[in-house]
């Protein structure tokens, strides 16, 4: 087995990053150790990014919500001379698999939609100031940003040189920031990415691919300005102290992932990996005081971060488990009073934390693309928060009745009001929503019976669940199910599963987990782009990438 | 040369369908000859169809408008016993170049949308009365029907077999109409799109896949009755007589495609294609009877019909020219004037199916996988609808003040009120809406300038044009454009069109043409579906694909 891909790391450990806090401002230095690269054979030369760069950012973007809450503008800047990010490192990509380029590319995305929403979700304001040659990847970092400040000199520019340069798409998010949040006209945002040199000055301005142009004696003092402006208009209310996100507790067998409340069991031949979360182990806290003393030991924080480490750790490190069984073991009520406590107290900064980073783990689940199967076993705790999954899953199975020898209690459902609107999926409905886009008179029926635990007849007839099995059939029904679904081909089921699970309206977010992404790894299929001679595979070498001219 | 693909047909040469007409309700029996392939080395088994079997239903939905508009409820059902329809041919499939399979649904695609539009657009009403199998692109085309009957017996289902069977979607819309139209709940339809042998009677309707089950016995009389029933309830207004759409005169030489208003240029070597549209040749008609009498010889109608083969044309024989450019030469009033005619009498059945086949023709362009730019040059006619196509392309070059040794009337853009929601897009928004949805200010300034001819600097100050240029400049900007775009990677090209064109909401159309089709491209260029031991190919062998099990 090869060294697992590790999300978890500190700031003790940084290569890439550093940070100024200044009260309500930090400001992000991106600063990329050449020789620090995730993996052997490339140089992250100009301030480019590979995973392991992307994996620090992401954790800045959560620690800054954990343990700064005190800051409400981050600025991102470079501290090289001469440029702020040269985007994700070609030669990385030139040498990744099929597979490690589309699982890099969504995790990416889902660390810049993070800081994205930050402001939305915590009145945390993210801004680019952007100083020196800002490309690819790089102005898709400062896209992400809901401000951006170009410095106004000779070699400063914002540009999206992956077409003419390497032949693929600008696929965080670029091509559908600069038509949906930029909103550049159809026709300029042709051009803009159509030349590698890139846009700079006034007319960076004029066609909307930054907020502001500032000329280069004053950038700086500008830059400080606008933190200071947006610090004092910001919404965020006033924290002295945040909480500390201490190491996970976390062991990895061959077979099998262990934290303290997620346990993952990886069956090889079956193609498949079993998540299995804890319910609590005490009463809730009996108020945030509380909570603020138990910090990131609190339960529903604690299996957060667990189990979004599980799900990214099985993304990257264990790529032929094609599906993904979620189970829960514990007591439901115990899961729904955590879960109150927050709702009831959602104006205390730590309460909004834990619900908001809910809202991005399970987004993270929708977008994993494994096939997703929950069992409503009897003993398990799908209440509130635990429910939601049931709702994200592709298909889900529920006991009915006793099972001989099973002294478990019964297998329940219990709806919180956390399940009507909490936790939006990317398509900003709720999962219910969502699941009953034909019938929405079912979401009303479920809402009344908010809190009971249901047994399986009433969740099925609320269609809650997709099937209810009594002890006869269970064990069978879901064998069948499991080895069906491994016969499959991943591929098929990647775009079924795409297509299915995100009915209804389509938001920027949607759309560049949908459109730009489908379209990317269509081209990243493609020899023009990822074939010997194709562009990736040629950039450096000072060699055309040499295209077949056939337009599909 | 090989034969190019043809897409002028008629009744007299069908070999595939057949209809029967009773007064406002016609039947349309799908009734495939096996020998009829397009192509060698497959038989069309099982009322499956290829392009050819496409081709003629496109044209059947075509002339039902103009040729039928006395009818308002088109039945669509199979003419064989025990099958509806088994879907597209698989061995076609199997042998097909990538281009092929990518052009071929998307000309399907737009087919479906043509009829299931229909009701919409005329009042002219699909429906689908389903008797035996009924898979695969059988059900889709079903599903672009806009309602659904299915008899009760043991042999008739519907299914959406292509995941479990073929490792592909099913990428004729099939899974966008099931959660978008029939928004089925999507646990429900991961198992329906799972199972090959498909769901049928009861279940089907209460899963909302189709909208009636009825007894086989009584399957005939009630498809007559509702059929009755829509005809009587349709808001079509009665019309006696349509007119004939005769053969177009076309002559296809080695580089280029002659019409009566249409002249298409091939240059190879540049990769690019210029497409000329010429102006009315007389003054508009004074009103819709002497538009009748005129029938498919009326100067906009046969403008669209000459058009529209031409794209099709392009997009199948001609797939290395990756550039398509716009011209125009004639008088801009005189185009107004037509349009003006038929905007002024939209209630007439005649103008308001003309206006909407332009719709679809702009639609055409729109999804067209081609750069596209047009050029308005001195002596042009872009106006009202023709101004579209400003709107509808990549970009546009426009010429400023005199050009030396030139007597044309100088470049101008005469916007008509059409261009402000005659002809949305698939995204539903006008392409002026689009183009500024950043800037809703500019779109009121442009409508203030209805009518006027709007010379160079006044619609680069409009924003209706990307670039105007002078005599020094036109001949060598235009020159390394062209050079550039034919250096860039095709495959990039057409990814970032499809992100770039349709900026703003989505809709069902777009999540077809976008996320659905996007995956299925990815798909068809993976071994697990399209590789030498991948589904397609081993598809009828007896053994199932051997897939790579690695998700992405």
């Amino acid at each position: 087995m090869p060294q697992p891909i590790d999300f978890q790391t500190d700031p003790s450990t940084y290569r890439h990053w550093r940070i100024a806090y200044d009260g309500p401002v930090a400001t992000v230095f991106m600063d990329v150790d050449e020789d620090g690269g995730l993996f052997e054979g490339y140089q992250l030369k100009l301030n480019s990014y590979d995973l392991g760069v992307d994996i620090e950012l992401a954790d800045i973007t959560q620690r800054m919500r954990f343990e700064h809450p005190e800051v409400k503008v981050v600025v991102m800047t470079s501290a090289k001379d001469r440029v702020f990010c040269a985007g994700a490192n070609i030669r990385m990509l030139g040498g990744a698999s099929h597979a490690h380029k589309v699982n890099f590319c969504k995790f990416t995305n889902e660390t810049r939609n993070a800081f994205e929403a930050a402001e939305d979700d915590s009145g945390q304001k993210w801004i680019a100031a952007v100083k020196g040659a800002c490309a690819g990847g790089g102005y898709e970092l400062a896209l992400a940003c809901n401000y951006i400040l170009l410095t106004d000199d000779s070699s400063s520019s914002v540009a999206l040189p992956e077409v003419p340069l390497l032949a693929v798409l600008p696929g965080t998010g670029g091509l559908t920031r600069v038509t949906d949040k930029r909103k550049v006209r159809r026709d300029r945002a042709d051009v803009f990415c159509s030349i590698e040199e890139g846009v700079r000055g006034k007319r960076a301005q004029d066609w909307r691919l930054v907020d502001e142009v500032v000329a280069n004696s004053k950038f700086d003092a500008t830059v400080a300005e606008r933190a200071r402006e947006f610090a004092a208009a910001s919404a965020k209310p006033d924290v002295e102290a945040g909480i500390s996100l201490t190491p996970l507790n976390r062991k990895i067998d061959a077979d099998a992932l262990h934290y303290d409340l997620v346990e993952v069991e990886i069956d090889r031949a079956g193609h498949k990996a079993t998540i299995t979360l804890a319910g609590p182990g005490a009463a809730a806290p009996a108020n945030m005081d509380e909570v603020m003393a138990l910090g990131d030991q609190f339960y529903l924080l604690k299996l957060a971060r667990e189990l979004d480490d599980a799900i990214l750790h099985l993304r990257f490190n264990e790529r032929e488990e094609g599906l993904l069984v979620f189970r829960s073991q514990g007591d439901p009520a115990l899961v729904a009073a955590h879960e109150e406590l927050l709702r009831a107290n959602a104006d205390h900064w730590l309460a909004n934390e834990i619900l908001q980073y809910w809202k991005r783990v399970l987004k993270r689940i929708d977008m994993t693309s494994r096939s997703l199967v929950a069992l409503v076993e009897h003993g398990s705790c799908f209440a509130g928060v635990l429910a939601e999954i049931l709702f994200a899953v592709d298909r889900s199975y529920m006991m009915e009745d006793e099972f001989e020898g099973d002294n478990r209690p019964r297998a329940t459902i219990t709806l919180g009001a956390s399940n009507f609107g909490t936790y939006p999926m990317a398509n900003g409905l709720s999962r219910l929503d969502t699941r009953f886009f034909g019938e929405p008179e079912a979401v009303d029926a479920a809402k009344a019976r908010i809190g009971a635990p249901l047994e399986a007849a009433e969740a099925d007839e609320l269609g809650l669940v997709t099937y209810i099995l009594d002890d006869i059939d269970w064990e069978d029904e879901i064998r069948i199910f499991m080895e069906e679904r491994a016969s499959f081909s991943p591929d098929a089921m990647t775009g079924m599963e795409a297509n299915l699970r995100f009915a209804g309206p389509e938001t920027m977010e949607t759309r560049i987990f949908g459109r730009l992404t489908a379209w990317q790894n269509w081209i990243f299929n493609r020899p023009n782009a990822t074939g010997e001679d194709g562009a990736l595979q040629r950039y450096g070498t000072g060699i055309r990438g040499n295209y077949n001219r056939e337009r599909v």
